[in-house]
């Protein structure tokens, strides 16, 4: 199966929202991602509910929330979660994980947990079941336009060995955080299955949108 | 001295940030209000700086930064905080209150207090040497469209009262909270100088954003 | 109007549970009190829901929940809160005080805050609306059987006089923490309205607690 | 060796608690299970020293404390334990995990450390030779009548062929969470030992404690 | 009574540890002033119990414990603690301030509460009857060698006043915070008892520490 | 390669500061090691930078920083770290391990982590690439004088071979905690590389710290 896309919306032009989801949507892209920060779990801030909203009325693209916050499970309820959707915890914030994982599937949408880069893949070893996707973050989560982790490209491989050894070949994994042209390459010959896409590939002043889709799609076929 | 308005970004419609930018402009209100919240101090999220600085390009009214967050003094650093801003932290999220309004004032910017409305004036009597505004919130922080806190009305005027006899008369008073038409007449009385302005009275799904700070004027005139 | 008794459930025989709620019912208390901990409000633990709701089952007596928990507003919703009862929370436990208090109120309850020995009275003049009663603290919380913090008394009457010059006379008083025989005397004449009665009054061992309750009562008429 | 109960004092009859101690004397259950919670570390509330040392002036049956609270350590004096007790700290909230347990241990207690459902079984390998037992989470801690998390089977399975493996045969299972008569079959096959009994199985309105007990034993011989 | 001093020992030369210790209790001071940071309630680490016993076996002046601690009850048991000694803990950082006073007084120190710029002193209204001392910091407390909040002066004024006019004129007022050669003289006019001295009086590269005593002896005449 | 020796400088003997660290110096130890507590990673308090700089003043010897705080990014800037030096920071203690230890590299510093007792070596698989050490914690930290966690041995000879399994046979181990003549012997057989030598080895009342650190040299050679 061919790798899918889910551009970031921090990157976006906030100036041509609409215009840039219309050519996202006619791109074809599988998921918005939306960063959610809390300024303690990362030193920063992005995006709210709000916000989100008013893409969700603008498009039917499935939306892939990435929850950068201390104990994901106390906000969830804040956020308008639909059928389809995911919705990434980091298995470094939440004490209940298990729960969490279950409750975004009682929500209707797929389930995923996010790893910092110094998490190790076994941490998640007895939520398998729980999970639809992982999120193996390949630079440290919270800001936009940082350097690839060098030995991220190995763990996701380690991780989608594992994956099936344990069982679970069903189970994808998301890769956010510099995933350039050429990063993307080598993340999906690693095993990657959707890209989280940013400043680096599909969000370039004064390019067109579609365009880069295009260019990032030929990358992870 | 006539009030002053400060429309909530976190209201604006998403779709037409520009247009909307361009029309407050026109109709020339004094700030632009930008909630940012962390889901700690406050159950909620909404704008981050990438947001912020993106409005910044598009215009040249100062900002007004609510930082509804807890310990404010380690994240004022990722804003792009310039002279002329105004910059809020609340008294109950800040230990060391005065070096950070200190701190707001060495960036250039005008250093204010937020006040919870459980939260009693007296709260700021040793840094009003350190303040350019107090923002009496007249909602309980973290969501858009609740009602008016009633209690909060008495307040301001108790506020204004107090920075007179304080020796200082020349810090204004800021009002963010269910900032209707009818509300904000009252608030007028009572003693506030800048108004947050949002979906109760300048954001308004179909009207005309310059028809509706004009008619926003008349109620603090 | 006579002074009311909340005997604190904490101090009873679990033994004799049923027929300890079946005296005091008899001898016409106006609630029982059921203290919460956290282990981080105060380093020590109580009751919780499930008992809570079985003593509930005994009785029609409205309940008294005095909340010893950071951060009360998460965990109001696993009690069984009904019309009739009071509510206390910590000031120095509520970012949101304001908010809690009108959440009390909306499930139907009467709200309270609750005060610790060193939180000056001050503290809530800006919550007067939203209270039907103060919770003085006249031991530091967290354990029963401690002595009296003397000074407390004098608070007691200063916040009488407070509550009175605010336009509040109605907002009752509520003391808990060695209230014993002597010093119930003292709190009456001080202002208290509701006495919390624990070890040092009405549950003393091998003695009747109808006879007790009588005894009580006589001190604070 | 045939499997021991554990039953849950948080499921006990509060108006019968003299007599289901009694009852469960006779029936010879080997410990008697406290969970004390915090509102932090699970969002509710249960029981706390006071009620847990008047249960221990009615029996001799040995306690089974299981601690879910952030950083048990601070909070281990409160509680009146025993030599012959189970203390149960969970692995997700001690930072300090071998002092806590070596402190149990010092105590003449047995230490335990409990897993929540998605902790891995790893997570123990350095505190193996600290341990008497590991307290196998089957459901989320923080409420009573919670459904099975089915992959906590194969993990008690894989827990007792670690513990094998890693020259521990000796240290106990003990299983908690939704232990009803079916799922204790099956926790018995994959190797637990010792068994905490609740609503699903020893402690059902209108039906006789030492009959179901005896019931429960067939399950886990 | 003329004013005392408290040489502030994070300022010392620790080469001359125990020459510098000799001359300043030839000198005569008073205490010594040792800070205690946690990298919380303040962002930085100075000095530890060991360090403190050190110079505890050099010499029988009182010390004078400053702790810029969260909860500092929770930390009172690592510091050896004598009668005749100062203890101050923040009015900020402690939930439980009555008892925390009460426990220093019970080890036979001297109870002191330490307030940042920022808090007003209306805060501490309920504890005068717990204190020996009240220390003002004039300046944000965690680093030294910053400058003067200059409102800090009348601060000291009006605590003096308030403790007089509060039934307690012996409640000494001790300052922390640049007291030079000249502040120490604008503090001794305001009311300031006690004296902590740093690298802007009595800790000078180079020179005599008994004539800079002398010479800051003079400025508090 | 011989093993090599990092003194522990919270217990040297502060009156002879600066003649202890010219005999250290004599001796040839490789670096001295300075432990800095917040009091909540650990219940303890120890140096901070102010002390620290004043030794660097002293001698050339690398720094070797034991970092026992929470969050250690948020305070690495408060210490004066310089090229040569180590920096530990715990495993347990930083939730963007991998940021962190990058920043340590930039700053031209040995990255290291440190694992308490009970973590386990697993949990440093991802960041390999980002260390030049592993401190093994043989004692839980916080406190100096406390007896050897006998497992931590067979921990050393694990962590060794998993080293060189994962390809990273260069990176070094150090170990601290009740480092006497016997352990370090034995943790020297296990794979350790560098000691760190406080009370039961090298400072050693009236006892001549280079023949000390002689003796020390033998059993690590």
């Amino acid at each position: 199966m061919a790798g899918k896309i889910s551009p970031s919306m921090m990157c976006v032009d906030f100036r041509r929202l609409e215009e840039s989801v219309k050519a996202l949507e006619q791109a074809g892209v599988e998921y918005l991602h939306f960063d959610v920060m809390d300024g303690h779990f990362v030193p920063n801030f992005t995006l709210g509910p709000d916000f989100i909203r008013c893409v969700r009325e603008m498009t039917s693209i499935p939306f892939d929330f990435h929850l950068m916050v201390e104990r994901p499970e106390t906000v969830l309820s804040v956020f308008d979660i639909r059928a389809g959707d995911i919705v990434s915890v980091h298995q470094e914030a939440s004490i209940h994980l298990q729960r969490t994982l279950q409750h975004i599937r009682d929500m209707g949408a797929k389930p995923s947990v996010a790893l910092n880069p110094a998490t190790p893949i076994y941490a998640i070893d007895e939520v398998l079941d729980d999970l639809e996707l992982v999120l193996v973050m390949t630079v440290n989560p919270g800001f936009a336009g940082q350097k690839l982790v060098p030995s991220t490209i190995r763990k996701i491989a380690g991780l989608k060995e594992r994956l099936k050894a344990n069982g679970h070949p069903e189970v994808e994994i998301e890769v956010d955080g510099n995933v350039s042209w050429d990063n993307a390459v080598k993340m999906r010959q690693a095993g990657a299955d959707l890209f989280v896409a940013g400043t680096s590939s599909v969000f370039r002043k004064g390019e067109d949108i579609q365009m880069l889709i295009e260019r990032f799609r030929a990358c992870i076929a």
